[in-house]
């Protein structure tokens, strides 16, 4: 009998084949992307589990306000309400529970939305691991995409990885210090940027489980294209960059939980990156859609090698 | 340092306290019933960990599915989408996740509603009970309440406490053998029955965790109001009504999950009940509302009672 496996909580290959084998076969849904619309609204849900519940530049409070708001983002929605749950650990600390609270309003405060309904179970000791928080969120469509094609750039809002190679150390898997932060913050001012990009605007998500490299994989599958990025031009602090290698992880497949993936029109690009600079200055074209190869490579160093999805575990409850 | 124990869990005298000292001065939102009001959206989340998974007349794929339309309703809003998030313990069967969806869908189906969009995550062995599942839903505003009075009438749409006695059973907390089975469903049909008394209606909630008396209570306090409950005329069944007497708990404070509890106008009881019977033949007006206390109390032969909210912790993880 199958068994349910850490590794289908990673966002990559095996998560992949759990939806398209248990979950879509059941639903009878083409649930694509995070976020749904119905009519003119945006709907999404998002489980929250990461451990620890706090980490270096933020909590999973933090983590569960901004991943609703960001995918209502990605979807072109403008966020207009929160609803959050929360599953609770008999003997916990109330005070773990109101600092999580705490930075989920902060947070929301800074998306100017607000959580508006909610739910909290306790279950008995042991039966959870401190606190799950889970999120939902409604949004208003307000941007529309075109259909992608080869020529286009694909954009990032920052450096990447940062989030998942925070949480690998704050996991006390390695012995490693670090002064490290996460990157998780929510993108509510992205929406206005984009606004005079409409019609240039191709595609568009949040990297966080399963990385940059996830996402670009389901888009080059979704609309059988390719993507070829240019390390060079990708934004990495050298810090992760410096824990990846250690560790032997590729970036591209860790976590960002305040950063945007944009595919774009390439004779906007520069215009489009330049009205980011004053949110996201480390914005960069980190690569570009192409039709001769239907997924994703990397130009290192001149040569162009092919960027394998994820599989296996390698960050379990980043999230 | 304050704790949180499983009684904040059971909808009780301490998931108020909670609510009130720790959710509510730190979200600064006034969250109230289980669904809010964005524009014309009803908007309602809930995390359901009910244990066993698995139990006459249903699963926490048919809890999460109905408890979420029923809030939808209980606003007097008409579902248009769902969204259901997993938290899955690493080692679970397949088959569990799949038997859980296929009831979620079915359960859906009946409610004529679809689930949307969702989320999964895998934590590992012992850091989770088997599975939670969070719903979220959201719905059209098409009723309007009026403000309660005394002499209204208070309703309930089928017979009280038939969930949180199957779960009580299904916990094998107790040696009992029975057939009871869950009053689990969806009450999607209940919006249609309800429009044509609209300018009648003066407030509904379905009794789920803390069951009837603890949602009347609320009533109460919200409205400044008292209810005289008749005791011989609340619908429950012998074999609830004996699990009760022999465990010595209240059947008021015992869930149902596929019932509604409405206040309407006195004049327009009867007609509503006849309107009621073809989808709730056992619905029965069960008190009033009095303004001469502002109390629960319940008329027991003749001898009219005080029903105390519910404290302490009596049926952990019904729902």
């Amino acid at each position: 009998m199958d068994k349910i496996t850490l590794s289908i909580g990673t966002g990559g290959e095996e998560m992949t084949q759990f939806l398209q084998k248990t979950v879509f076969p059941i639903l009878e849904e083409s649930i694509s992307g995070d976020a749904a619309l119905v009519n003119h609204t945006a709907f999404t849900i998002d489980s929250f589990v990461a451990e620890p519940p706090f980490f270096p530049g933020g909590s999973i409070g933090t983590l569960a306000v901004s991943g609703t708001v960001n995918d209502l983002v990605a979807a072109g929605a403008k966020p207009s309400a929160l609803a959050l749950s929360l599953i609770l650990e008999e003997g916990l600390d109330m005070e773990v529970v109101r600092r999580i609270l705490q930075d989920a309003k902060e947070t929301a405060k800074l998306a100017q939305i607000k959580i508006v309904t909610g739910d909290t179970k306790v279950v008995q000791k042991g039966a959870a691991d401190k606190v799950f928080v889970t999120t939902s969120g409604i949004g208003q469509k307000v941007l529309d995409f075109e259909s992608p094609a080869p020529g286009d750039a694909v954009v990032v809002t920052g450096d990447i990885a940062r989030h998942g190679a925070t949480m690998l150390l704050a996991s006390k898997k390695f012995e490693l210090e670090s002064q490290l932060t996460s990157d998780c913050e929510p993108l509510c001012w992205l929406i206005d940027v984009l606004k005079p990009f409409e019609g240039f605007l191709k595609w568009m998500r949040d990297p966080t489980r399963g990385g940059v490299g996830t996402i670009l994989h389901e888009f080059c599958s979704q609309f059988s294209l390719g993507v070829r990025l240019f390390q060079k031009q990708i934004p990495i602090m050298p810090e992760v960059k410096g824990i990846c290698e250690l560790l032997g992880l590729e970036p591209l497949h860790l976590a960002s939980e305040g950063r945007m993936v944009i595919v774009i029109s390439p004779d906007k690009a520069h215009e489009f990156l330049e009205s980011l600079k004053p949110f996201a200055p480390n914005a960069s074209v980190i690569g570009e859609v192409v039709d001769d190869h239907k997924t994703l490579t990397q130009v290192v160093d001149g040569y162009e090698t092919y960027v394998p999805p994820l599989t296996g575990e390698i960050l379990p409850r980043i999230c």
